[in-house]
């Protein structure tokens, strides 16, 4: 017997999800447990990848076997495909193994052609309803298999309506779908050159082989790429018997979940429509009802859903995304999957579920993904700015955001390219904007519900999002939108608060985030379990105190370079930049001194009792100085005005010269990090003194003070131990001076490869490693990143030559190997050595579980992403804990 | 009892040349050998570096097992140090393990003070002699010891000497050396504050100690720096008992090479001064007889010399440099060791030992430094140029160089580093002198011969000089010489040949060198030893045909882009660069494609039969473009004329800005390399169809051709499928249209660390691997060259923060372990796959050393120093062959 390419519904479960998609294991795993699910069958991922891998081919054994599918679904509903009496309709649809809503395509109401809809019409004695089927059929056909656009369609029932003096598709009759039918046909002859098939079985193969095809269609692609989706998973095909939402008041559809999607309340949330079928809802062409009317409208089926939410939600301990339609007051569940949600709500569900005793901790934790947490931890709309609020629509995925409003997808995506923030305004949005809304801050419709694509797509992006928002009217011609006499053009600023669905003028001044209770205890569960460190990266005492409010144990990168910044402080770096010798050079660091020694004492005391790694000053000396073609021009300036100052020209070209000697071909490998040390001890030696100075200033007050020193971009043990022992010296003479010790570490960043391969001998005079994943990438791949980001690497992840950004997520195979060799290096020399990581990987999920897999003791990330990898860390020693 | 310090010269042998240091162990040596050696003793090495470890301190127990030698001294010649009627007296000199010429202190006479110089003015019958040797005595001991500068005691002589009216030290008497006598105690006093030492023990025990320092003066310490000698060894101290060349007409003093070391030719070289002492040789003051003079002067002394010249010849197996003094008729030998010779000589000698059977051929190759033989292979003066010959001196050390006259090593020093050549011109160089030599592009001296230290250290360093030039008058207060009426200033620039003693003015044309027979037969002999290929870095047929000429067995790494900096190319270059599409892009291509393709076929042509490497397109592309400082100033001038053409401005500032866009802010890490190829395939497309239709052609001529295409700084090993593929593409179709097949291979440049890490993957794409060990040094330590040599590479190699420079050095510590991983990785994947070495490392020795070490097939390197790595590859394979 040949492989089985197609299950019956009764045949699979739930457990097949690798198989037969999330839709198809889901549909199989209900009607086993007896829910009302509309009999059908699935063709298999593994068919759609072997169609692929024989160069598109639906093979004669895959065809043979739907046949013998069909032939059983056509016994169990007493119908048959074409039968000119009693014809049996099927939906078409893909179900891929990981849910891609909206991504790939779909066809309903198939079987129809010119004699079947007759049947139709006499079997349920609504020749409207078959009429109506029939023209939705060939308009969704014609798209998805014959590739006739929509807009071909678009102006017929216009038309016909226009020609009546109607405006509702209700107020269509039986004829007037005739009339558009008979049109569509003209329109699909005329743009395929053929007529449009009638022949059922053919309808069938051809939709099949459609849906695998729609894998592989450019937003699919897209839409893997940004949710880190494989491209070999392929889809399953879904092939299920028609119900009817469309036949009548006793009809209708819906989609609900069961707890809020946006906050996570344990509420019933959803919509529907009456006489209506799914795609309506979905495309958000009709604004829907919320679901808790349907208890008015039609009681018992509301209470029988309401059941059936409970039963799924407890059987698949998750919240669940339901679709629905009821046919002559019968309920019928066709699809149910794990509902998408916002990190609000994942929070607060998990935790719930945890508390309602369906979920362990650590299930509960490895419910929310760290990496959707960034939305709860992005800034929101400060509620005492001045808001300008000139509309309000559906709250439909939490968050602030501002940007120009761009009406197009396109122009939102080349925009965003440049660097601009846009905001992506629709009357409503389809699979085909799916570039734009990734690259706008955020998304405002016009129509459309809760549950509406732009919607579903923004929560799972984690955008802010407001949808039906129908007081603005959208111009699609001119490029704006009209609220209440206010004219909003393509490229003016406007702000939206998808928490509250609130529309505002300009740009509105935005402040940290709150942490929810839930959120808080849910990241106590995450320190009880997790074994790695979390430290922040923090250059200043504000920044230090809000770490700490988020969980930091502790500063893992202090950059005091940061510190040489500040306005006041420029002119007097600069000096000590420009210092002809040792002296001069002297006299500026005696100004700096006090200056660092006060920033070193806020830091500390907001971390009292924490460590607090301080790098000493890594960046090339001239990113302190003028930008040398800035002078360049100002003195060509000089020198073509007969006016000018002699003398002033003259100190310019002085100062041209210095900035010209400092200047670098490639700055991030010249003469920064502890080269500066090296040649220009004085340097950081003040750096250190300020250290120690502040460090016993706060010991004298009783404050615990554990200052770890970190020297940067040491490739040769000769230069760590060189800098080691010139902070060891400072701090002992500072110790005598103050007659106060202090007790404190000295270490070295890993940010070259050559420190990595050599970390056995680093490891002797370092008491800790700080693995500088940025630079360290930079120097593994030889990128730039300045240069790579703008320059090539969008284009190396585009086309897969990279799988991932390595600035982004840590590179294993490459950068991880020097990171695992360091660190057995390391502690091979020194076993107790205590290492960690300040890149910006730190922060990121995937990167802290190789940290932790490698056996860092701690990650360091920014203040904002803390909590992240609180969970994250929690993640990787629930997975990975031997 | 304690251990042994101090050896009698009879209780030493050659064996004990670390212990003993060269001069110890030699004169221990030829004691035994029952040579007329002064007895004596040595202090080791290990007394010294115990002195250093004790905090310099003379141990006790070191001075009395020096007074135990001293009394067995005493008893040997019967003298006694102090002893008033019959003193002895000794010198002191320095001897470390390797030769170290005139870098330490000396001194001679010791033992004499103001009552035992009356002694030996009686025992001698020679009161003049007896002064003469006290003041020289007062004056070395008060410069070595005393640290009284040699300038204080200048001006008595020639102020005794004035007043008399003469004008020559011989026609000084007694009493006159007397006078002297008193002004020097007078002038120690005045600077030390004491009086001249004269207890000869206490003599004997500070110049023993003064040498000791004298192992980390400034000019030792350079010269070790050079000569890459290690700082630990220390210095031995001999003390001998004098003989004096200064005691009559039947006296001299002298020193000889058994060969000329100029030349290698089997001839005594050497020179000699009648009743004068060593110091007068060396030191150049007076301009000494060639050694075979003296078969005349003195017939048996000189054949009793060539004997035992002939005899330590043969004992030592290399040519000996002598020095020898004669007293009262009597020869005794004062030293002896290996001569330092030019690499011509080495290479002669090295010969000419194998054929007389003195030497194998293995032990003459290893006799031959291949970092040595750089100097015979640089270019030398075109004899068919225009010379403007000004004077002619002594052709001390061979070669030819132009430079700036500077008369002044500190000065010279400071114009080499900022990148001047120049041409050091002193009227005689003494060791303070070696920091200048060592900058300069070659030495002219007006006084000195032949052994002067001029030409010594410059022979050692393997630099043109010419001594002993004395028609040039040079005037030190104006920093000018005059010969023939002709002035030569400060920072004109002269050149001079070494190898004929002629100095011109102006700088002269070179041409390339020509390897002498007995150099070809050695190479021979490496070709037959050596296991470790030798191809070429070359880009145009000249270089190819130059490399193959001198031994070259392939291209190793043909650069393309060179090909594209051709100036009647570039803007075709430019307008490919600067296309706005794919479309303009492909027209440039399409023109720079024949060119290519002729650049290939000249390659090919000269390369029959033998593999070439091509580099496919490596730089970033902005180096092809307007420098973008300059057309900032050039727009910013149109911009203040009035005046200026609104189009030019206008058509300047499109270009700024694409030149901008492609400006990056480290282009070493930026868009390069393969990262074009794979955004802009088109342009590797065109190279490798210029690549194969060159070949195709050639093929079509019946010309052997063996093309590897090499791509760049590949990273990830889907860079390089990406790439193979197009090179197999393009391959395959011309191969299609010509009707011709080329065997042919794909690989890539291993330049980036993560390339050498994913090595196992990479291979599985690769025929070959090139280790680009400049790109990989410059990102394995996070050094961009440009920056670093620049900036603080120097400072870290003078202050032994690196070992070396590891841009001349591969460093075996950091990037060596890299090669060594990828070579194993990729051997792992491909156990056949071809290894080789493409950067500069590749012609140096101990780089190539590594590389055999390593196991890779070959190294390539600049035609020039193809002779060297096939020696230096013979010399790998005679040390390591397992």
């Amino acid at each position: 017997m040949g492989k089985k390419y197609v299950y019956l519904f009764q045949e699979g479960n739930a457990d097949l999800k690798n198989l037969l998609g999330g839709k198809g294991a889901n549909l199989a795993e209900m009607t086993n447990a007896g829910l009302p699910v509309p009999p059908g069958f699935t063709i298999s991922t593994e068919a759609c990848n072997e169609y692929y891998n024989a160069g598109k081919v639906f093979t004669d054994e895959m065809n043979r076997q739907a046949m013998d599918a069909l032939a059983a679904l056509e016994q169990q509903v007493g119908k048959k495909l074409g039968d000119i009496d009693n014809p049996l309709l099927v939906s078409v649809r893909s179900g891929s193994v990981f849910s891609m809503p909206g991504m790939m395509d779909t066809v309903l109401n198939l079987g129809l052609n010119d004699q079947t809809v007759n049947g139709l019409a006499k079997k349920t004695n609504n020749p409207r309803f078959a009429y109506d089927s029939y023209r939705r059929f060939i308009q969704m056909f014609s798209g998805v298999v014959l590739n006739v656009d929509h807009y071909h369609f678009e102006h017929v029932i216009d038309h016909v309506k226009e020609q009546k003096g109607i405006t509702e598709d209700t107020q269509m009759t039986a004829e007037d779908w005739q009339t558009v039918i008979a049109e569509y046909k003209v329109i699909v002859k005329k743009q395929t050159g053929e007529d449009f098939p009638q022949e059922p079985m053919d309808q069938l193969k051809k939709a099949t082989i459609a849906v695998f095809d729609s894998w592989n269609n450019q937003r699919a692609i897209i839409y893997r790429r940004v949710h880190k989706i494989p491209d070999h998973l392929g889809t399953a095909v879904n092939i299920q018997s028609m119900v009817f939402g469309n036949m009548g008041d006793d009809c209708g559809t819906g989609v609900a979940f069961t707890r809020n999607p946006s906050t996570g309340e344990k509420l019933l949330y959803g919509e529907y429509l009456i006489n209506a079928q799914g795609e309506d809802v979905v495309a958000g062409t009709r604004t829907p009802q919320p679901i808790v009317t349907l208890q008015q409208v039609m009681p018992e089926v509301f209470d029988q859903f309401v059941a059936i939410c409970n039963r799924l939600e407890s059987h698949y301990r998750d919240i669940q995304d339901i679709e629905f339609t009821i046919e002559g007051g019968k309920l019928y569940i066709l699809q149910t999957r794990n509902g998408k949600r916002t990190a609000h709500a994942a929070v607060k569900i998990a935790y719930d579920f945890v508390i309602e005793g369906i979920l362990t901790k650590e299930e509960a934790l490895l419910r929310v993904d760290p990496s959707q947490l960034d939305q709860i931890l992005h800034r929101r709309i400060d509620p005492n700015a001045k808001q300008d609020v000139i509309a309000k629509g559906l709250p439909a995925s939490p968050g602030a955001a501002s940007g120009k409003a761009i009406f197009d997808a396109d122009l939102a995506d080349k925009l965003a390219n440049e660097g601009q923030k846009v905001m992506l305004v629709r009357p409503e949005t389809t699979p085909d904007d799916i570039h734009g809304i990734l690259a706008a801050q955020g998304i405002l419709t016009s129509r459309g519900g809760m549950t509406s694509h732009a919607a579903v797509v923004a929560r799972g992006m984690g955008k802010p999002a407001i949808c039906g928002c129908e007081e603005i009217k959208i111009d699609l011609k001119s490029n704006s939108f009209t609220v209440n006499g206010i004219t909003v053009k393509e490229g003016d600023i406007i702000s939206i608060d998808g928490g509250t669905g609130r529309v505002m003028l300009g740009e509105v001044k935005l402040i940290d985030p709150v942490l929810s209770d839930e959120f808080v205890k849910l990241l106590g569960w995450a320190d009880e379990i997790r074994d790695l460190g979390v430290r922040t990266n923090a250059d200043n005492p504000e920044d230090s105190k809000k770490a700490r409010e988020f969980g930091a144990e502790g500063i893992g990168l202090c950059r005091t370079e940061h510190m040489f910044m500040a306005s006041d402080r420029v002119p007097i770096v600069q000096s000590m930049i420009l210092a002809e010798n040792e002296e001069e050079r002297l006299v500026a660091l005696e100004k700096l001194l006090p200056m660092q020694q006060e920033d070193f004492e806020g830091i500390f005391r907001e971390m009292a009792g924490l460590p607090v790694t301080i790098r000493l000053l890594d960046p090339p000396l001239h990113e302190f100085l003028p930008h040398l073609e800035d002078l360049v021009v100002e003195i060509t300036k000089l020198q073509m005005n007969p006016n000018a100052d002699a003398r002033v020209l003259h100190e310019k070209e002085i100062l041209l010269r210095k900035v010209r000697g400092l200047t670098e071909f490639n700055p991030m490998l010249g003469h920064r990090g502890c080269r500066l040390g090296v040649v220009y001890p004085e340097i950081y030696e003040m750096q250190a003194r300020a250290i120690f100075q502040a460090a016993c200033k706060l010991a004298a007050e009783g404050i615990v003070v554990i200052p770890e020193v970190m020297i940067p971009l040491v490739g040769h043990v000769n230069e760590l131990s060189l800098m080691r022992k010139l902070v060891e010296d400072t701090a002992k003479q500072v110790f005598e001076e103050l007659g106060q010790e202090i007790e404190y570490k000295v270490g070295t960043m890993i940010e070259v490869p050559r420190a990595a391969i050599t970390a056995d001998e680093i490891a002797t005079e370092a008491d800790f490693f700080s693995f500088g994943t940025n630079d360290l990438t930079q120097t593994t791949f030889g990128f730039s990143r300045d240069d790579a980001e703008g320059k090539f690497l969008h284009y190396y992840v585009d086309n897969k030559v990279l799988p991932e950004n390595p600035f982004a997520v840590l590179d294993e195979q490459g950068v991880g190997k020097l990171v695992d060799l360091a660190v057995k290096l390391g502690r091979g020399t020194k076993p107790g050595l205590k290492t960690g990581i300040c890149g910006e990987h730190g922060g990121e999920k995937q990167s802290i579980e190789f940290c932790y897999r490698t056996g860092l003791d701690y990650v360091s990330c920014s203040p904002f992403r803390v909590p992240i990898a609180r969970l994250a860390a929690a993640h990787a020693t629930i997975k990975f804990k031997k």
